[in-house]
């Protein structure tokens, strides 16, 4: 199997992406392809000491920065590492893509050179979040921040689809993330969707709320991208903030805490990584015709190599197989 | 000074409103009016034991159920336990009103009979969150989920005016909640948002991700009412869920942790206390012309107590005399 990795994408690249790949390349053993600045990278390689011979380096000129408009250094930057990267993957010299660039520029050269897959409207970036009882996929958390009603329920299609497939859930149930459980509840927008979904034949449960998603009450959570984006982030940063807190908290308190502290290290340790977005790394983007897998701007290197773990995943699993499959008895 | 409160507001009411407002008048010593079924909140308040004197009963033959539709439960219910109470806050019999009901019902309420101050076209519901450094005030967390860029730039101007006269910031920085930092992330509706913003007289200092407003980035978030309900759930949510994982991991764990976690207990406590939705209890309805305090449907007696707290300082604030001032410069 061979994983282009975008080399250039992310806070700190490209040593965190290569060194990244490095990582993959060792424990998983599939082969790799770094797409960016050849010479850096080369630096960056010869650091890491290797494997050599299972990644190769395909130069590109341009990087299209984190705060650059998508559309635009698409169309503009056509020698940049994201561009390039997709073109590879669509040339079926990789069978996946990781980037932890510009997710919008990510979004945007996939959607315009692999194209959709048949009743596909718009792609959905779909994240596996830890709950109290199983993972839940919610789907869309940023790749379409203005979508119309009727993508939502091509969001659930897809999500079921990756549920059964991938986390091998026999019939998942799909909620909607709405702010109240009544279907009188949420804008316009949301009632919509929540009519589509229910005249759909998905396992729809109605609404969800932001509690019950992390009580594990749904398979799959579907929802528009800026709302999805800032669900992530939140959870993302009180995390942050709470670990933060403790820390404070534990410094200004007494030897008894302290050693108390000492004591449930480890407890804190296991919580943490069920957390922690560098644990499970990147999440696909549904809908595209090709794998592409996104990472985390401020990914590293063990967050990337999960990311890449993600992409061999979801070649394994035929997942867009099965998503053409479900959009086809629609 | 006196409070009305509507005794069949939230999910376990009307012990728990009743309950509360028997603490309210024993610890500040406030007067209260409890609107609602007279014969049973008479039976519960005997049951608390007083204090007599300070609290008086209004009866209200209704109730508005919390799935109820806003705008049709207010116009049909007129014996409702909301719209009474909101009556007496009009007619001048008492100085606040809080309300642990159906939201959507209190802020129709509240808008169509106090009406709105001169220069406001919405109200927002304003909460604030504890972060790492200082008290955060996010402005609309659910009143209003489907605004104008304009009903925005009205939220920060409110949110200004309170941190400045109720939180003592001298300058307060107000920021627009977004998924992104760059001007160029987010819908139209965000961009406009910010377009209106920097060209106002406010100390706006552009948007603010999730992540930054838990480390304390800004003394005013403004955000639509859809999304700040999102954060406020998820908050809300994360940190149930976090306790939860943190006991059953303890609970696994051999009899080391468990010594240390006793050992610990306190900080636990003390970190709870900050992220606990009891402990600040209510949420100012800005923008109405009148002081209504909206409680979380699921507060407890505590909870109630300290929405009737926030009530008192909301009066004692002169918030609203600031807002019009603050209003009449724009």
């Amino acid at each position: 199997m061979k994983i282009v990795v975008d080399a250039m994408g992310g806070d700190r690249a490209p040593a965190v992406p290569v060194a990244g790949a490095v990582l993959a390349a060792k424990e998983i053993g599939c082969d790799i392809i770094l797409v960016g600045c050849e010479k850096t990278i080369k630096g960056v390689l010869d650091k890491c000491g290797g494997p050599f011979g299972k990644i190769e380096i395909v130069n590109a000129s341009e990087t299209i920065r984190m705060d650059e408009q998508a559309a635009i250094s698409v169309r503009k930057k056509r020698d940049s590492s994201i561009v390039r990267a997709v073109e590879i993957l669509k040339n079926k010299e990789a069978d996946a893509l990781v980037s932890a660039g510009n997710t919008g520029a990510v979004v945007c050269a996939a959607t315009l050179s692999l194209r959709l897959l048949p009743g596909v409207d718009r792609p959905g970036i779909a994240v596996v979040f830890p709950t109290l009882t199983k993972p839940c996929l919610v789907i869309d958390v940023g790749a379409n921040i203005d979508p119309k009603p009727l993508h939502l329920l091509q969001y659930g299609i897809m999500g079921d689809a990756c549920s059964r497939h991938v986390l091998n859930k026999e019939r998942p149930t799909v909620a909607l993330l709405n702010i109240g459980e009544e279907s009188t509840k949420g804008t316009d927008f949301v009632k919509e969707a929540h009519i589509l979904l229910s005249e759909s034949k998905l396992n729809f449960i109605g609404n969800i709320e932001p509690k019950e998603v992390y009580e594990g009450g749904a398979d799959v959570v579907v929802c528009d991208g800026f709302i999805g984006n800032v669900f992530l982030k939140v959870t993302e940063g009180f995390a942050d903030a709470a670990s933060e807190l403790l820390k404070r908290e534990l410094k200004a308190s007494n030897w008894m805490t302290k050693f108390g502290a000492i004591l449930t290290l480890p407890t804190f340790k296991s919580i943490k990584k069920r957390v922690d977005a560098t644990e499970y790394g990147g999440a696909p983007l549904m809908g595209v015709d090709g794998r592409v897998i996104i990472a985390h701007g401020s990914a590293n290197d063990v967050a990337i190599k999960n990311a890449i773990k993600v992409s061999a995943e979801y070649v394994n699993h035929h997942v867009n197989a099965h998503i053409i499959e479900e959009l086809e008895n629609y």
